[in-house]
């Protein structure tokens, strides 16, 4: 008698593109392996929104092991990947070996400071759940010291704030950040000029939002100044201590608070396999986005570098998420003895919030700044947003918000 | 000319005296400075609540200065208080000395592990914000581990949870700790066999909630074995390490999970004001809450030391918001050259929850279990919790969970 072994199929990261690849997968025969080094997957284009006293980071995360009792034949290993045997097909991890007949590769990004080390050492990032907390807690304390100082040059480095890189987490960040500035703490601290406050956004180009058209990108600047932010654009940051940065121009800006988003790059795993990477250390796929000679892995994400129209992918979660399905499909596909054709990503668009009834967004070839792109931003936010709980928080801060100028998450959480 | 100096009034501590102390005392004529080395209260009766998953910390955490807004005349101080000196009129802190006309001190208590080091080194306890995260992270974490864990016996340790003390905490977490295991872990960890994990309640004495008539307490034994909670009556806890508890009667229990809520005793701020502090380290107090030969110091909440009918206040919430309200009037009615009669503390009755339409509570005279005591239950803790958006995202919670047997804050959160 001859017994059947399912084949396995291990998907390593559970991002955007790690869940859309398992629920393509998820009952159809096959078993399934979700590996992430955190027993959740995170709402990362919201987590700016913890930073700035917004949400709770509880409602932009969401329990892997929920997702997984609706996909039958998956299971979730919490465990740290640390290289593959791409010969053996093993995912070598710290609970041991992991074999695999197809393994799905999605782990994701991480920043990139492009070996400033001293700008590295010093600088706030958002990437995992815990940055947003602890980002949060940073800029509380900054005017909670701001109080107790007496020296006003040194109040006002507490009460400075400079975010590097002029993409949609910089312009997010710095709109939100001025909000809770000017509208909430200005409440909370009737001891300090709130006025004097100040956030800086440097970016090294021209412009800001690079992917958006210039119409939407001259908004976002008048939009982000007209809130008091000041934008440098044509500047970088060249060195930083824990009480100033230097741009290229010379400028000394006394703060104590760095925020870096001028960067990813792809996650250090993706030099663990084996084949030469390309820029920020992405791995370069066959148009169905497995490894070159290697049909049975797929490589994902921000992780993977694949040209399209004469330029490689942008490292966002749109393209993660359909990177995800179509790895899921090809395998289905495989496993039906047929084929897909070629990865083909479809962009449905771009777009950013800035402030109280401001985003923008290009979409179907119509550009929209203001109420109605800020209200699509919302709607598409919390569409994509994991649970049905989580939403409902969500959406209750922000009408919260939005009727009463109120963040309540204005916590300095310690411990032990 | 001569400037009339308002009197400053120092609140220490914004816990439930402290918070109800400056309710009393704010827009009337005095200054007020509360002062905290959290910037926020905590609402410590539902922390359990977020050790178990069922909350989100951010939501039983109010920020200071949300409430100092609204009190005219008071404003906050970020700060450790190190101690006092009573007769220069000053408080000692982090930030330096902050000298006072009338000082009201509510610093709370600490856990008590009547000096057993080796529990105190291996045991968890709920009294701050952060202790409910840890204790969540590690429960969940436990499951993680006994996924991963081939030997039986030590699955079934990590799977084993001992609760030490049979009062309100002890009685409450072990309800909502089984509950989490069986009606939510069950569904999330299907490669574990959960009718193994064990939670044991552990009480020295021969019943549990002490404070209760006897009729009550034979319910919530009944109640928490039909749960199968296993209570240890008549059993002490006398050693512990990582992997086991030792009990008074050599019974070892493998664990991997001790929690402690069998003491508490004032914080150490007690002791650094000089008197004789009374059993755990509580200090005396006249019958208006004030150090003997010190008319303008108070003691309020867990830290006072005050006997009625014949026994000492016991250490909860109520008695110290009406100590705290109590403190307020005094000084006012003192600022009129008046007086209050003694302070006296109406006790408006006691309530512990067990489970899902399962609490006991005594008041005014009459005992109620069951779904009415858990109702009232429900409805006084959200009206005690301070922060209507707070009061709105835990009954979310609740319901979510009543319908659903759903807790979704199930993560591991990890800072770096």
């Amino acid at each position: 008698m001859q017994v059947l072994m399912k084949k396995r199929v291990v998907i390593v990261g559970m991002g955007f593109g790690g869940i859309h690849a398992a629920r393509v997968l998820a009952d159809q025969g096959l078993e399934i392996v979700l590996i992430d080094r955190n027993n959740y997957h995170l709402f990362q284009p919201l987590l700016y929104q913890v930073a700035t006293a917004g949400l709770e980071q509880e409602s932009i995360a969401y329990s892997v092991r929920a997702m997984a009792r609706h996909w039958p034949g998956a299971r979730f290993h919490l465990t740290e990947v640390n290289g593959f045997d791409l010969t053996a097909r093993t995912v070598c991890t710290d609970q041991g070996l992991v074999p695999y007949d197809y393994l799905v590769v999605g782990a994701g990004s991480v920043t990139n400071y492009f070996g400033q080390s001293s700008v590295e050492s010093h600088a706030f990032d958002l990437k995992e759940l815990a940055d947003g907390e602890t980002l949060r807690n940073h800029i509380l304390t900054a005017f909670e010291r701001a109080v107790n100082e007496t020296d006003p040059e040194r109040r006002r480095a507490l009460m400075t704030f400079v975010i590097v890189g002029g993409g949609p987490t910089g312009v997010e960040f710095a709109g939100a950040l001025i909000e809770l500035v000017n509208y909430v703490l200005t409440k909370d601290y009737p001891e300090l000029r709130i006025a004097t406050a100040r956030v800086v956004l440097i970016e090294a180009s021209d412009k800001l939002l690079s992917a958006m058209p210039a119409e939407l990108q001259a908004y976002t600047l008048r939009k982000l100044r007209s809130m008091s932010v000041e934008v440098l654009l044509h500047n970088r940051v060249i060195d930083a201590d824990a009480e100033r940065v230097i741009l290229a121009d010379n400028t000394v800006i006394p703060t104590h608070t760095l925020f870096w988003s001028a960067g990813v790059k792809a996650a250090p795993l993706a030099a663990t396999l084996g084949v030469e990477t390309k820029t920020n250390g992405r791995s370069p796929v066959q148009p169905d986005l497995t490894l070159a000679n290697h049909p049975e892995v797929f490589i994902i994400g921000d992780m993977a570098w694949l040209e399209q129209d004469g330029a490689p992918l942008p490292m966002t979660a749109p393209v993660a998420m359909q990177m995800g399905r179509y790895a899921g499909k090809a395998i289905l596909a495989r496993e039906k003895k047929s084929a897909l054709p070629p990865f083909h990503y479809h962009d449905r668009g771009n777009m950013a919030t800035i402030g109280r009834n401001a985003a923008v967004a290009s979409a179907f070839g119509l550009n929209f700044h203001g109420y109605l792109a800020w209200l699509v931003w919302l709607l598409l936010h919390l569409y994509y947003l994991i649970g049905f709980r989580n939403r409902i928080v969500v959406m209750l801060n922000w009408v919260w918000y939005y009727w009463f100028h109120e963040r309540q998450v204005r916590l300095i959480t310690k411990r032990k």
